[in-house]
This record gives C-alpha cells, structure tokens and sequence, in this order.
C-alpha cells in the first residue's frame, strides 16, 4: 500500500487530530497506524511535534504514507470551545482542519472534544447553504444497523423546517452510504396518526408532507427495531437523551446477564456476548459520527475511543470521501431551501 | 380470605373495568381472580352481566367476595374517547370510575383505552388542585427499579411548572411507594450544566431549585442507570418515545440473544433470560401505572396485559391505596401551589 495504490486512483489523505480523545497520542496513533493496514490512504498526523515522534517511534513505520504535521496546544474537554479556540490558534483541531480547507486533506477525523471540533469545523470551513449548525446522524443501533437516527444531539432546539433539513440529509446519507433507494424517512413522536405529537412534530409532519421527500408519516420508539423507516428524524434533545440512554442500558445488559448466565456459560461466551450488546448499543462510538452541513468531510468519534474505534472512525472517514457525501448533501439541501422558499411564496402571496 | 379478612380492616374494594384490555374479559377476569389469591381484596367487576357471568362461570368462585356490576358497552381503541363517553354513558369503564366517585371502590383498574379511562377519570373524578391534566408515573426498568420516571406519556407539550408538579408527584411516589428517604429530583437534559438542555427544561432548572424538592440538577440518558436520582422529570414527548424505544429494544434483544446463545444454551434457559429481559424492559405494562393527579386512585394497565399482568396491576393497586398515596399526592400539589404563586408575588412586586 501507500501513494501508489492498487486502483491507481491517489491514496486519501487523512487528516488525525492525535491531541484529541480521553486517552490521547498512544491511542490516536496506534488506531491511525491499524486504519493502515486495510486502506489506501495518506496519514497526517496532528499534533505536538515530539508528542507525535514519541507515539511513532514505538512501531515500524518502514514505507508507510504517514507525515507529521506540527501544532501547538490542544484543547481540554473543560474549555468553552470558542474561546479556547480563539485562545490557541495553533491547536490541534485547527490545523487539522486548516488541512481540510486548505485542499491538502480530504477528510478530518477528531476523537473530540465534540464542542471543540465543531466549532473549529463552523468557523474554519463554514455551513453548506440553507443550514446554521451541523447536525449528526447516522446508523444508531446494531440491531437495527440501517436504521439512520438523525439529529443525535447537536441541535437541541430546532425549528420544525430544521427537522426536514435534516430528514433530507439523513436521505441522502440513507442512499449513499447505506445503498438504500428510496429511503423512507419517518418521524419521530408518539403515535403513528397525524394528529399526535407535540407542537413541533405537528408542524413538521405538515412540512415533510409537502417535501420532495419519502415521508411515511410518525414513528414511535420502537420503529428503531421494527425497519419501518430508513431514516428516523427528531430533535438534537431526543436523540441525544436516546443515545445516552442506549449506551447506558448496553451497559447495565452486562452484569445483568453476568447475575443470570455466569454459572451456564465460560468466562469467555459469557464475555463474547455482552461485548456484542456493548457494541450493538455504542455503533455511533465505534463507527464514528459524520458531521452533516459543513463544507467538508469531517468524522468525530467519541472520546472515549480506544485504538479500535479510532480505527473504526478512519474506516467512516474513507468512506464518507469514496461516494462523495459532502456533495451530494450540499445539493440536497439547496433542493430542500428551494423547496421552502417557493412554500413560503405560496403561502405569503 | 374474604371480607373477614387477617388484619381485621375492611377488605380493599378494587373496582375493575372487564371488558378492557386487548385480550377483554377471559383475562381481566382471570388475572382478578389471581389477585384473590394473595390480597385481603373484594373485586368489584365491572361489563356486560352475561359475559362476565360466562367467564366466571369457568371458574370455582365458592366463598370469594366477589360482585359483579353490570354495564353497558364498552369503548374500543379506535373511538376518540371524549366522543365514545359521550355516545356511552353506560359504558364499563364509565361505569367503574363512578363506583370509585361514590364510595363504593377504593381503587380503579383499567386495562385500556388508555384515552378512555384517563378522560373518563378525569371527567368523573375531576383533577386535583393545581394540576390540568394527569399523569403517569413510577418505576420504568428492571435494571433500575428504584428509579422513578415522570411523565410517562400523557402530558405532550409541557410548561416548565407542569414540570415541577410531575417532579412533586414523583417525590410522593418514591417516599411512599418505593420507602425512599427524601428523594434525589433529576431532569433530564443533554449535560449535567445547568446551561445545558432545551428552552423547556433550562427554565425548569431555574423552578425546581427555587423549590423545596431536593432538585440534584440535571441528569442525562445513562442515568436511568446510575442510580444518581430517585425520580427522572421529563415531558411526555420525551417520556413515551423512551418507554416504547425500551420496550422494543427489549424484545430485539430476543433473537439478538437467540443467535448468539441458542447453541450453547437449552431452550429452557435461554427462554429464562430473554423472559428476564422482557420483564426488565416491559416494567409499566408489568406492574400497571398509577395515573398520578386525579381525585382518585386509578391505576392503568398496558392493553396488551394477560391476567398475570392483570393481576399485578391489582397488586399496584392494593399498594397505591395503603399507602394513601392520592391524599399525599394532593396536599404536595397544594405545597407546589402555594410556593409557585409566592414566586409570582415576588416576581410581580
């Protein structure tokens, strides 16, 4: 592998903040240099200078497409993203992206912290037309893994034509990523008829109705496992409670049936098969979440990844670049603004 | 058994809408007749005189104190139920809600419509002081059955002081049901910073710690199971779609578990555990949830409920009426009351 890769096309360029995560450099890198092994990509690897060259010195890097690009600082999970963005203009964060802008990588992949990174993503490479803040969406559920959960907490009081910005993204993401033709976007509320929700919901029903798009109408909580919809749409506050919310019981699964299996099965099954829920209940941590709206491919994982999931989060990024997903939503969503504009005449006239 | 019950008080009367509930009078009467087993109870069951007769009928009712009163009709899950118990004045669960107005039960059981019965408690029984609309309320999951969640669906669009009523009835509800010295008060948002969370819940922050509630601020999705808080505040909206999402993540972990485990497990076992989860997943459809607010103890059974189910919305209610939980119910609402108006004065001066 490496710049001449097998399809002849170039290598993608990758871009790491290594500063970032709960357990920084030894993991970042070790994740970067495992994505590697099974993708034809170049990787910069940001970060402080002698912090990098430490993490690298521990593994053979003969031939490897891996360049060092130096920054100054980074930026704690306790700082309030804009200031210390403003604070440390040389920040990990920032030069990676600056990468991305620059056209000198293709993708931005950051394990956090989140504010930090999309912040530094707004402000650097700014939001695709007809949205204000990116939103996060993406497969939420291993037992319900084509299933795309759209907004999962960036968002957290959304004006109903929001919701139908992103129902058109989560479409496009639907299709693209997930191969799904078609994709049919429900609702998120409390009962399949029209008339239930809250006021939000209500108005947004009447707005996804008159879209362009798919729109089968309100889902319920347990249409994450039925495969009613594709693409399952609710506010920055739900999704985030629902994913929180997912992880937790995930984890409360494993002593749960540790209590009940643990005299049936060896210490290895009975490990096999809560590593499964665990992993079936954290898929945005493992895949990484793809930041939908800003004028660039970018991909946060969650800070608490270890080496695997920083492996998981490149797989994403590679991904995210290969079938063009930055463009096809910046298309969509100037659909949905025309779409919305032309209702807005109608209705003003 | 029987009215000459052990404690030497008089049984509790448990008024019980029959032709409720999906499965209708073979399980309703079923599961009542259970409940007989194990409480000092007189059953009061309530539909059409010659259906409940044909099901008692299947069964030996010597020396039980059981009545049946008569009624007319009964309301079906496709009727509004404001209009059905308008065009059925006869109707069980109208007929039930008004032995409970009169004196003649103590406690009200109803497996559905859930509209029905709680428009029915509504009108018949009327609200308590300080509150439009009632709502439901108690423990949510197996993996944390001393965690309290309000509301569970009934209150959609939500002022920040309904808010802190729900919070109130919670607090009742842990004291008194669940033995829980002055109960740690969450709500639920996307951060533990006060900063965090919704225009609704940033308000409420601000109400609940003018409070007399030990409020501990807010909490997130994984703290279902953490035990951190005793009682979890969130709207309906938010309410309902998580007790759906965990009733269906609950089942998925069927055949989830199913796959992983059937080779290595017998039959007998594997039903054990995916029941356990079931369970833990399903616990309002288990135990019946009180319907907090009214002037009258009701409690509402899921309408998919068999008779065990039946019977232990029977026990729920037995418990809600020895404890005397409508009369503290009532005067909390009454502290709430008084503290929200003094706010105003203050507010106002």
């Amino acid at each position: 592998m490496g710049s001449d890769g097998a399809t002849g096309a170039s290598p993608i360029r990758v871009a790491l903040d290594v500063m970032g995560g709960d357990h920084g450099p030894p993991e970042t890198v070790k994740g970067a240099l495992e994505a590697l092994e099974s993708h034809d990509i170049e990787l910069l690897l940001v970060g402080d200078g002698d912090v990098v060259q430490a993490e690298l010195a521990k593994h053979d890097l003969a031939g490897k497409p891996v360049k060092v690009v130096p920054s100054v600082d980074r930026i704690g999970d306790d700082e309030h993203p804009l200031h210390a963005l403003r604070a440390k203009p040389k920040a990990s964060i920032l030069v990676a992206t600056g990468l991305l802008k620059s056209g000198d990588a293709d993708v931005l992949v950051s394990m956090g912290p989140t504010g930090a990174s999309m912040a530094s993503a707004v402000l650097v490479l700014g939001m695709m037309e007809g949205l204000e803040r990116p939103c996060i969406g993406g497969p939420f559920l291993g037992m319900g893994p084509r299933t795309v959960l759209v907004d999962m907490g960036t968002n957290i009081d959304c004006r109903p034509a929001l919701l139908v910005s992103f129902a058109a993204l989560g479409a496009v993401f639907a299709r693209s990523f997930l191969d799904i033709d078609n994709p049919r976007i429900g609702l998120l509320s409390v009962g399949a008829e029209e008339a239930k929700g809250n006021r939000q919901v209500q108005e947004c029903f009447q707005l996804l109705q008159d879209s362009h798009l798919n729109f089968i109408g309100n889902v319920e909580g347990m249409d994450f496992f039925t495969g009613r919809a594709d693409v399952i749409v609710c506010d920055g506050f739900v999704g985030n409670i629902l994913m929180k919310f997912t992880e937790g019981l995930g984890a409360a699964l494993g002593p749960f049936l540790e209590e009940r299996l643990s005299s049936i099965l060896t210490p290895e099954e009975l490990d096999r098969v809560t590593s499964d829920i665990w992993r079936a209940t954290n898929q945005p941590r493992i895949m990484g979440g793809p930041l939908w709206g800003v004028n660039g491919a970018v991909v946060l994982g969650h800070g608490s990844c270890k080496a695997g999931e920083v492996a998981g989060a490149i797989d994403t990024a590679v991904r995210y670049v290969e079938i063009g997903l930055v463009d096809s939503m910046r298309q969509e969503l100037l659909v949905v603004a025309g779409q919305q504009s032309a209702s807005k005449l109608k209705a003003d006239s």
